[in-house]
C-alpha cells in the first residue's frame, strides 16, 4: 500500500555539469558570469560556519556557573579549504582581500607571493583560487572588487589535490568541490567570527527589596545581559535569575546565577557579559558595592513578523502573541528548545520551529542553519541528538523545507550528508527492517508516564516511512535516479509493513509496540495522529483514529505541548477545529492563567503551585519559555487561516478558511513571494493571492457570491481561483 | 601461495574486559589502581593532538610569504570531549583542576557547580569526570592530586551519551570509550598547546659582504630563528635564505624569504618569530636601520643519539654523521620530509624515518605522533596525501613498529582507524582485486623520467600484500579474530595474484605493469626491489632478480636517495654489503664532495653546478636537507652492524655483523631494553646483547673461538646465542 501524501513537481531543470580537472587549465565548475553589480559577501565552507557557530552557542548553557555541554557529538570546520572562481573581466579590477585566515593566492595556477591586502586582476579569463588556513575558527574570505567579488557563485574544496610534478606541472583530479556557504556578512568589517545576536535596552518594571538585595521584574519573560548603572567600589555581585520569581528568590536552587567580582575599577555602567533567559532577577551586593539601578540588554535575532493572526476572541488572540514572543525568544542563532534550558538544538523540537516559522517569519536561512547544525558533517555515529525519531525528524523538515520554500539548491548541496545519514539509520534496522533502538539509541517520542519505548515502536516506523519520502524526493532534485528508485521502494516498502504488522484491522488503530515479535496490545496517540496528517489512513482509517483514539480519554493523555502540537494537527485535519479551539483555550489559556508570559516546556492542569515549576526533580528545572509552546502560530495560520503550499514553495497553494465557531478571524500567512491575507466571517471571506495558482475552497450553507468565478465542489463545497496580487471577496454563508 | 616473512608472537594476553554502562552507576572501563606514587601528565582524546599539532606545523610551510599549506584534507580535534577515571582512595584528597577550555564536573554523576580550580574528593571509591569543550584548540586537563591524577589510566569519549530522563534519572549507553592520549606535558604550565620544540644559540661561521648588506655563513645548514643584535633605528630588514649560497644571494628567486619592518621601539637583540631552514642568510637592511651582528636561535627536538658507527673508512664515517645530522633535522614534530620544502609529513618518507629512527634515537613516540599525523580521523576520503603507495606504506610502517617496539597499546587503540583506511584502500580495487588510480589518486612510486604509473602497478599491489599482513597481524592483537582470518586470506590472496600476474616466468623477474588487461613488456626495480626484503621471493627467484634486475645497468636507473634506500637494502638483503659499500661511497660521497651537509631530496651524479640545485623547475626548488637522504644510518645498523628484531620488540633479535669489505665496524644499536653493541674486524667479534633471545650469526674461514658455545650452522656459518648485558668476544677469520 502506498498512499502519496503529496506529489512533488520539481522546479528546476539543471543541466548536467560535466567537468575535468587536469593540468594547469583545472576549470572551476561554475563559471562567475561577468558582472558589474557584483556585492560581495563573506563565504566559507558550506555548512561550516553553522558547525562553529552551533557548537559555540550550545556550550553557553550554564547549571550555576558550571557549563553544561551538549551531551551529542561536536563536529568542527574543515580548517583548511580552498575557494575558486573564474572571472572574465572587461578591465583591469584591483580587489581588495580580506580573510578570516592565512591564506594561499594562486592566479591562474601560479602563486602570489606575501598574504597581499589588494591585488590588480588583468583584464579577460581568470582563475582565482585562495587556499584558507583557520584552525581557530574558520576560514573565510570577503573579496571586494569592481568585477571579482566573493559571493555564492564560488566553489569551494576540503582537498584540493592539486600537486605539482617533479618537472613543476600541477595535476589536479578528484577534487570535490562544493557551492560555498554565506549568510549576511555583506561588509568586510562584518566578520562571521565576530557574529552577535542584536540587542536593546530595557529596563526594570518593578524592584522590591529583598534582605538587603532586591527583586527586579522585567514584566515578561526575556533574554539578554544585566547591566547595572551607577556602579562604585568593589565587592562581588550576586544575580540569581528567574523565570518565576519562587526561582529568582530561591537563591539556593535557582537553575542560573552569576557571581561577579569587582575590583573597583569598573566603569559606572556596567554589562555582564553572559546571557541569561529570566523574567526576575535577584541582585544582591556586597555592602562595599554599590549601585543606583538595574536594567537588561534584551538579545535577539531581528525577523520580521509577517504571519498575523487576529480574531474575535481577545484570549485567542493573546495566545497567538505570546505563542509569537515565545516564538521569537527561542529563534536566535537557531532554533533551540528553550533559552533558560537547554539552550540547545533538538532535531525534534526544532521541527516544530520550522512550522511555526513558515507561519510566522518564514526565515528560510534559520530553517538552514538549524538543519546543518543538527547534522554536523561525517562520519554519522550516532543519532542527532542520540535520538531515533530525532534523526527521523530531521528528514521530515527536510521534505516540509522543499513543500514551504521550494530551494533546491540546499537539497542539492546538502544531498550527500541526507543520504550518509539514511545509510546510518538503515543500518540499524532489525532483520525484520524495524528500526528497533541498539546500544546508544535514545528513543524519545515524548515525555509521558508509562509510555513504552523497546522494541519496534509504530510511531518510528511511520516517521521512517516519511523520510524515505523526503530521501526520494531529495535524490530527484539532486538527480540521483538510482537512489530515487532505491528510496521510493523503500518508502512504499516500509508504509506496507507497517500496516501489515501494527495495523489491527478489528479495531482499526495503528498499535503502539512489538517485542521479540509479540505484538502488544497497546494503542498510543503517536503513531495515530501522525497517520492522519501524513495522509497515510484512508478517510475510513481516518475517522475511526479519530474517534477510537483522538477522542478516547482512555488513550494515554498527553501532557507536553510538544506532542499536542500534533494532536491538535491531527484534530484540525480530521475537521475538529471548533473542537481544537476548546483545547487551546484550556491548554494554553491556562497557563495564561497561571501568569505565563512565554509558553512552557510542560504543562499538566493538574499541577498546583510550585509544582507547575519543577521538572527533571529539580524545584526549577522546568522551561517556562519553550519553542515547542508556541504551537498556536502554526494551527491558527494552517487550520484556521487554512492556507498550505500544494507544491513546492507556494507554487501552488489552498486557502481554506475555517471560523472553527469564532465570529471573524483575520491574518496574513507568509510565502516566498509576499503574504496570503485572509479575513473570514460568517457571511464574508476577503483573500488576497501571492504568485502561484492559489485556490481558495471552503463551505457555504447558501450559494456564494465573489469577485470571480466559483465552482461548486459538491456537499457544499466551493473552489475559487486565486491569482496574484488581487483581492477577492466572496459573500456565503458559514456553515 | 603465502611466504609469511616473519612469525609474529603476540607479547600480550590482555583479559576480556566487559561492561555494562546503565544509570548512574556506570563503569569506567578501565579502573585506575589506587596508587600514591602517581604523577600527573596532560591528557587529550587520542590522536587529537598530534592532529592539531600537525595542522599548525604544516601550514608554516611558506615560499617568498606566502603560506603554501597541504593539498591534502586536514581533520580537526574533537572540541568537546568526556575523559573519565574511577578511583578508590584511602583519605581525603584535595586536587588541583587545570583544563585548556571549559570544563562541566561530574563526581558520582553529580555535577560541581562553577569552574572549580581545586576539589576535595572524600575517601572511597568515586568516578569522576570532566566534559571539556575547546574549539580554538583542543581538550586537555591536568589533574593534580595525591591519589587521582590524570594519566594513561583515564578513558575518554567525545560522544559521551549520558542524558536525563523527565525524573531526572542519568541514562547512559552506547558511549565509545578510548583510552587517553599523552606525550610529555607531566607539569600544569607546560600546557600542549603551547608547546614549542627546543632552542639554542648558534653564531655565524663567517661573513662577507653583499652590496651593502652581508652574507652569513652558519657553516652548516640549520633550522630557526634568525637574530639580530645591536638593533637600531627603524626601517626594513630583508633576509634572503639559502641553503646553498647561490639561493641566499639570489634575492628575486631564493625560495624563501622574511621583510621585517621596525618602527624604533624593538629591543636590540631581536628574535624573529618564523623559523626557516638555511645555512646562508643574505642580509640587507634600509640605511635607517642599523644592526652589529646576526646570530641564531637553532630549533630542535631533543633526542638521544642512542645508535653509533664507526668504521675503518673516514668517509663512511663522515656519511653516517651527516646522515644523523639530516635525520635530526627532519626529525622535529613529526617525522618531515624536508626542512626547507615541504615542512610537510609524507608517508613514503616517513617510513623511511621510521626505520632510521629505530637504528638511531628509537623514539617510539615520535613514529606514533607520525603515523597518527598521517592517518587524520574518519571519515577517509583519500589516501594518505592523496597517494596511493602513501596509504600502503603508512601499513607497513604500522607493521615494523609493532617488529621493532612490541607495543601493542598503540596499534589496539587506533585499529579502528587502520580498518577504515583499510576498508577505503579495499574499496578501490579493479574487478581483478587489483589497486589502479581512481579519480584523485596519485601514484607516486619515485621522482623518474619515464616511469609509468598508469593501470595495475606490481609495486602497488606488492605493498598492499604487506599491508593486508599488518592488517592480520594487528586484528590479532586488537582480538578481532574474525578480521584477523579476513586479512590473512586477502594477503595471501593478494600475493599469489602477484605472482600469477606480474611474475615472468621465463626471465625470471617481477614485471612493472599491466594496463586494460595487456602485460607491458616493462621490467623496473620497484618490485623486484621489494619482493626481495618482504621476503616475497624464494632463493631462486632472489637470485635471478638480483641479476637480471637490481644489477642490470638497462633497468631504468634510480635517482632520488628515496629508492635508493630499498635497492641498496635489497642487495644488502642479498648479501652485496661490500657492493653496497661502493655505491654508498660514491652516491653520498658525491654530495659531500659538492660541499653538502646534509643529504638531499635528489642527487644526479651526471648534473653539474647549479644544476644540482633546481627541481619542480625552479632554480632552488631541490631541498638540501631531505629525510630520505639519511638512509646509511638504517644501511649500516640493519646490514654491517647487521642488528635486527625476528620477533616483536627485540624479544628475539639478531646480529649478523658484515664488514662489507672494511678493515672494521663498531656500533651501537638501540633497542626498547638499551643497545646492543657491535665490533667486528677480520678476526674478532665482540657483542654485548640486551634483554631478549640474541643470535650472533656470523661466517668464518676458519673454527670460530668464543666465551661461550657456538653452533655451526654448515657452510662456514656460525651462531651463539647472546644473553642480556653480557659481553661476548668471538675470534674467527672473516670470509
Amino acid at each position: 500500500m502506498m498512499v502519496k501524501s503529496l506529489k512533488f513537481v520539481l522546479l528546476k531543470s539543471l543541466p548536467l555539469i560535466f567537468f575535468v580537472i587536469t593540468g594547469l587549465n583545472f576549470n572551476v565548475l561554475c563559471a562567475q558570469e561577468t558582472k558589474e553589480d557584483n556585492t560581495a559577501t563573506w563565504i566559507w565552507y558550506p555548512g561550516d560556519y553553522e558547525i562553529w557557530l552551533s557548537n559555540k552557542m550550545q556550550v553557553r548553557r550554564t547549571e550555576r556557573e558550571a557549563v553544561f555541554p551538549p551531551l551529542w557529538r561536536y563536529y568542527s570546520p574543515f580548517p583548511l579549504v580552498t575557494f575558486q572562481t573564474e572571472v572574465n573581466i572587461p578591465e583591469k579590477d584591483e580587489i581588495n582581500i580580506y580573510s578570516e585566515g592565512l591564506f594561499q593566492l594562486l592566479v591562474d595556477g601560479v602563486q602570489i607571493h606575501g598574504q597581499p591586502k589588494t591585488i590588480t586582476i588583468e583584464p579577460g579569463k581568470h582563475k582565482i583560487s585562495f587556499k584558507v588556513y583557520n584552525q581557530e575558527f574558520l576560514p573565510a574570505i570577503y573579496i571586494d572588487g569592481t568585477y571579482v567579488n566573493s559571493d555564492e557563485t564560488w566553489m569551494v574544496t576540503n582537498e584540493d589535490k592539486l600537486w605539482i610534478d617533479e618537472e613543476g606541472n600541477a595535476q589536479q583530479s578528484g577534487t570535490p568541490w562544493m557551492p560555498v556557504g554565506s549568510w549576511k556578512f555583506h561588509s568586510p568589517d562584518d566578520r562571521p567570527s565576530e557574529f552577535q545576536l542584536e540587542t536593546e535596552p530595557w529596563a526594570a518594571k518593578s524592584t522590591e527589596p529583598v534582605g538587603s538585595g532586591e527583586l527586579v521584574d522585567f514584566g515578561k519573560e526575556t533574554f539578554g545581559y544585566i547591566r547595572v548603572h551607577g556602579l562604585k567600589g568593589e565587592g562581588q555581585l550576586s544575580l540569581f535569575y528567574g523565570e518565576s520569581r519562587e526561582e529568582a528568590l530561591d537563591s539556593a536552587r535557582s537553575e542560573t546565577l552569576d557571581y561577579i567580582e569587582f575590583e573597583g575599577s569598573q566603569p559606572s555602567t556596567y554589562t555582564h557579559d553572559e546571557s541569561k533567559a529570566y523574567r526576575y532577577v535577584q541582585v544582591q551586593a556586597d555592602p562595599t558595592l554599590k549601585y543606583d539601578s538595574i536594567s537588561m540588554l534584551y538579545e535577539y535575532l531581528p525577523l520580521d513578523y509577517r504571519g498575523e493572526f487576529k480574531s474575535s476572541d481577545k484570549l485567542l488572540n493573546e495566545i497567538w502573541d505570546v505563542s509569537a514572543y515565545t516564538m521569537h525568544l527561542t529563534s536566535r542563532e537557531f532554533f533551540i528548545d528553550g533559552i533558560k534550558r537547554d539552550r540547545w538544538i533538538w532535531s525534534g523540537d526544532a521541527h516544530q520551529s520550522y512550522m511555526m516559522n513558515y507561519y510566522l517569519f518564514f526565515d528560510e536561512a534559520s530553517v538552514e542553519r538549524t538543519l546543518l547544525a543538527l547534522r554536523g558533517k561525517e562520519p554519522v555515529t550516532a543519532h542527532i541528538n542520540t535520538i531515533m525519531d530525532y534523526s527521523l525528524y530531521w528528514f521530515v523538515g527536510i521534505y516540509d523545507y522543499y513543500l514551504y520554500t521550494g530551494d533546491t539548491d540546499f537539497i542539492e548541496t546538502f544531498y550527500p550528508r541526507m543520504k550518509s545519514l539514511m545509510e546510518f539509520v538503515l543500518g540499524r534496522r532489525n532483520e525484520a527492517g524495524f528500526l528497533e533502538p541498539l546500544e546508544g539509541d535514545w528513543v524519545f517520542i515524548d515525555w509521558a508516564d508509562g509510555l513504552p519505548k523497546t522494541g519496534e515502536v509504530s510511531f518510528e516506523q511511520m516517521l521512517l516511512a516519511r523520510s524515505l519520502e523526503a530521501m526520494a524526493v531529495s535524490a530527484e532534485i539532486a538527480d540521483e535516479t538510482e537512489d530515487q528508485q532505491t528510496y521510493e521502494a523503500l518508502a512504499e516498502e516500509m508504509q506496507d509493513k507497517l500496516f501489515d504488522v501494527f495495523w489491527d484491522e478489528q479495531d482499526q488503530v495503528m498499535l503502539h509496540q512489538r517485542v521479540d515479535g509479540e505484538m502488544q496490545d497497546m494503542v498510543t496517540r503517536y503513531a495515530n495522529m501522525f497517520g492522519i496528517f501524513f495522509n497515510y489512513f484512508n478517510e475510513e482509517q481516518k475517522q475511526s483514529v479519530k474517534e477510537n483514539v483522538l477522542l478516547n480519554d482512555d488513550v494515554l493523555q498527553i501532557t507536553t505541548p510538544y506532542m499536542r502540537f500534533y494532536e491538535l494537527e491531527a484534530l484540525c485535519a480530521m475537521g475538529e477545529q471548533e473542537y481544537v479551539l476548546d483545547e487551546i483555550r484550556d491548554y494554553w489559556g491556562g497557563m495564561l492563567e497561571l501568569g505565563a508570559t512565554s509558553f512552557w516546556e510542560k504543562y499538566d492542569p493538574s499541577d498546583e503551585g510550585v509544582e507547575h515549576l519543577s521538572m527533571y526533580g529539580r524545584p526549577y528545572g522546568k522551561s517556562l519559555c519553550h519553542a515547542w509552546g508556541a504551537s498556536p502560530i502554526y494551527l491558527f495560520g494552517r487550520y484556521y487561516l487554512g492556507v498550505q503550499p500544494t507544491a513546492p514553495g507556494y507554487s501552488e497553494y489552498e486557502i481554506r478558511p475555517n471560523l472553527g465557531g469564532l465570529k471573524w478571524i483575520e491574518g496574513k500567512v507568509p510565502t516566498p513571494h509576499g503574504e496570503i491575507k485572509v479575513y473570514a466571517n460568517q457571511k464574508e471571506i476577503r483573500v488576497t493571492g501571492v504568485k502561484g495558482e492559489g485556490k481558495l475552497i471552503f463551505k457555504s450553507k447558501s450559494k456564494p457570491r465573489g469577485s470571480a468565478a466559483i465552482k461548486s465542489l459538491g456537499e457544499n463545497e466551493y473552489e475559487m481561483n486565486i491569482d496574484p496580487g488581487l483581492e477577492y471577496k466572496i459573500s456565503y454563508r458559514a456553515i
